[in-house]
């Protein structure tokens, strides 16, 4: 098995949905090469018919988008621990990727938008600036500079995350599965790239689940490059 | 069995948490006399030991707040119909009721507060205008007021949620279950006191989901007085 995982500068893996499929491969036991690809590079997953990472490939089989490697992980490894427990844990499974990409995600990055740009490789930061700026309408450091303001935003869509889990070990329930990589890949994009807070300190239940997320799988959040925060 | 609700004008049952404690009686296949009350006439809900509705009696046992209840039928009448299917099911149940209470309602009822006002009992109007206002800082004609803005912002907190139910037929994936009664819960309190639109028309999953919840049950949802939109 081969995972083509988004590279930043001195290799960085922080692409919230390749630690999804990451941590989704690890949930099954399974083992996979990852191979480095940077945002102008991508040539090397012309095979899988997308521009678009992380991708997965399993012999024959060529699957993009996290969501869909899940799924297929799930079915072609029947026989392994389930990364969604049942066809409601499936569904709700749903909800919490749509809630990450529309509601999350969106306002992580606003907080570290630059501090993603000093991280990617240096021969895509003219791509990435550009796609970015586009996107947004404002430099980069404009978007950051407004930290403090995105920060509120952030802290108020993260409401429900954090009465989960105060309430509750996982966000799953009892134990985790594939929804709780979800979220946490978000964190742990930011955690790569970034030293601003964007969550509490240790009496923060979220800080305390990112941290016991991280330290599944022999701690597979830990083993890289991360700052504080 | 004992269903306390809130009620309104012409006894109308417009509660979002009322409306959930209803359908997870329904999902059990349990019947239980309604007993109406109002927000200043809470002496009958004493013996509860707390203010709120829905409070259910099951014989000895008083039960009070939807997530306790729908919790409490869940272990009591095990042999019935899961109302969560699984322990992640019931985990991210969680999720969805916190998040609906975190993002969804208040999102929601910027849009209808107004309306809400004018269907509350006239015994009532005074007390809800009195600590809304309060807790919102402003009159609920001026909430209201800026409703086209508040509907902005709810088509934007609705996005992971319009995303799942364009992809499967249930929130909770392939049957309905709880989270999917959470949900219409906050859809229902608008529809039974607005004629403002806060979903699309029939091309909206949204829509076409909403009102297949309110036909389950022989129509639970539609047996009570609501508007069209």
């Amino acid at each position: 098995m081969r995972l083509y995982e988004l590279a930043g500068r001195d290799d960085l893996r922080f692409s919230p949905h390749c630690w999804r499929a990451r941590l989704a491969l690890a949930h099954k036991g399974l083992e996979a090469e990852t191979v480095p690809v940077r945002f102008t590079d991508k040539q090397v997953i012309a095979h899988s018919g997308q521009g678009m990472l992380p991708v997965l490939e399993d012999g024959e089989r060529v699957i993009a988008d996290s969501w869909a490697i899940a799924g297929y992980l799930e079915d072609a490894y029947a026989d392994r621990p389930s990364l969604f427990g049942s066809a409601e844990g499936h569904g709700l499974a749903r909800f919490v990727n749509t809630w990450s990409a529309a509601t999350l995600q969106p306002a992580i990055i606003r907080c570290i938008i630059k501090d993603i740009y000093d991280h990617v490789d240096p021969a895509d930061q003219a791509y990435f600036r550009e796609t970015r700026e586009a996107r947004f309408g404002k430099s980069l450091d404009e978007i950051q500079a407004g930290r403090a303001q995105h920060a509120e935003a952030l802290t108020a869509a993260l409401l429900p995350l954090r009465a989960t889990l105060k309430a509750q070990p996982w966000l799953s329930g009892p134990a985790p599965l594939y929804p709780d990589y979800i979220v946490f890949g978000a964190f742990q994009w930011a955690r790569c790239v970034s030293d601003f807070a964007i969550i509490g300190g240790e009496e923060d239940p979220l800080r305390e689940w990112r941290d016991r997320v991280a330290a599944l799988f022999d701690g597979i959040g830990d083993r890289v490059a991360c700052y504080g925060a």
